[in-house]
């Protein structure tokens, strides 16, 4: 089992409108709810992949239970956790006329000392019988930014992988407690060592406790600085889409390879194959098995000379 | 007791965020929520000055479950018919720095015909409890074109007198059924008349049915066209703040002085105060009572002396 997550999950809200306007009025032609949050996104593609997958995290208020409604017919196990706060919403404003997305998250529910005591129970429980651990997305008010670095001891000492998905503090912290991968973007990575050439970053990310770092290069495909070498990993042309779940599914396409123990140029192919067929998907986050499969032969892995 | 219509409720989302910038990605830095749609403002206003007041219209799906639950705490009696579809949200997102609204505003749940009759049924019997009633803002998809012309006449025949607030092809027909007033803005009445100087398309207004007519000429304040004669009220100076809810406000002032039997001129002046009131309130759609009663005294109502 794969166990992903979520401590801010999210009720993803899409509004279709003609064009966004500032300071306007707008009629919203069409509204699609899923449930999101990155562990979320990251556990709808492996269970899509055949994985038996669970998600965890925080649920609560009229939100937390459409979010519940809508796990309830997919191929995962809900182990959410209970918050008497309410789950966030994020609403995407899609411009029929252009394609492009304006993203307005809502912060998330304050998380109470007791409620992070009563998640920490269920994910000590859960990591027991867990194959690979993904701890993704941001943190929510309440939660102390060292609580992934406290995730990822958590899960070494019970000897089961843990991947790292996050951003800022929170991503600092959690790399010195030495998480079996972490997957920044460029900007991500920036900020984390302050060097923007991609292959400088990801190695400095790496030194800073990491075993292994894929940076996530946007349309360049992925950077995996890792014990056995450094790959770069790219997609056979550049495709055109919606970006938005395609870091996830990526991370889905890490986890897969994890948990088979394949070698590292096919985990980064089947990550970067998976992003892309989420790109080309017509809905955000989704992807297409067929465009997977097909695109999955054509990656381009390139080794690097130098070492890690 | 005022029984208010709201066909299409809503959940009222508010959201803060920096600055919007399409196609951008943006933190919400606060969120809030009430009860919202046209008559569910009017009422809560009729509230605030000591009325009993009745709201029906439809509630459904989980966001009608928070509607009901934000509007249970308030002095207005739920009397929401349920609907299978789910209620609506708006989402106004504020701009911190300029204090601008970007508006998005949900379509609405389908309301079937067995939902119709059943909220017809309802209807029927708050009506004749009611010393007037108010139909306010604009129909869900499967309710008739028709519907408020309907409810009109069934209001008439229980000799109940009925205020239309509504736009487009329901106003248009809404007018037929000769409320006893209907309450447009400057848009509106062009959209019905053709006719864009106010005093020229109130009047036309009038003619296709309605006993009175209040055009809201924004911070022109009120243009009255009734069968007693024809009058202008001001407010004494422009205000300036959120115009939301003040056309809500500017109807409650009309029903308050409607059932109280005062002449028009007062009933204009209140209209006009509890406007400006709720433009200078810093929540959107809330009033202060202070502020209402010092500027009650300093409408200016003009006679015009032409005939109706």
């Amino acid at each position: 089992m794969i166990l992903t997550v979520t401590l801010n999950t999210a009720l993803d809200i899409t509004y279709r409108v003609d064009a966004l306007t500032p300071h306007a009025s707008h009629r919203v032609t069409d509204v699609a709810e899923r449930p999101g949050g990155k562990g979320v996104n990251v556990a709808r593609v492996l269970a899509a992949l055949g994985h038996d997958t669970v998600v965890t995290g925080f649920a609560g208020g009229p939100t937390g239970d459409v979010l519940r409604g809508l796990l309830a017919p997919l191929p995962v196990r809900d182990a959410l956790v209970p918050a008497a706060g309410t789950t966030r919403r994020t609403v995407a404003v899609v411009d029929a006329s252009t394609g492009d997305t304006t993203q307005l998250n809502e912060p998330g529910p304050a998380i109470t000392p007791a409620e992070w005591s009563a998640f920490l129970g269920a994910y000590d429980e859960l990591v027991r019988e867990a194959d690979a651990v993904a701890l993704c997305g941001s943190l929510p008010p309440g939660i102390h930014v060292g609580a992934y670095a406290d995730l990822v001891r958590r899960a070494r000492a019970a000897s089961v992988p843990v991947v790292l998905d996050t951003s800022g503090e929170p991503l600092r912290r959690g790399i010195a407690a030495r998480p079996d991968l972490v997957k920044p973007n460029a900007d991500e990575l920036a900020r984390l060592t302050g060097a923007r050439e991609p292959l400088r970053a990801t190695r400095d990310a790496r030194r800073r406790g990491a075993h292994a770092v894929v940076a996530s290069l946007g349309p360049d495909g992925l950077l995996a600085v890792t014990p056995d070498g450094i790959w770069q990993a790219a997609p056979p042309e550049a495709v055109k889409g919606n970006p938005t779940g395609a870091g996830d599914s990526a991370v889905a396409g890490l986890l897969d390879g994890l948990v088979e123990g394949i070698a590292w140029p096919q985990r980064l192919a089947r990550a970067v194959a998976l992003s892309a067929a989420t790109v080309l998907a017509p809905a955000a986050g989704e992807f297409d098995m067929t465009t997977y499969r097909e695109l999955l032969s054509r990656i381009t892995v390139t080794e690097h000379a130098t070492a890690a």
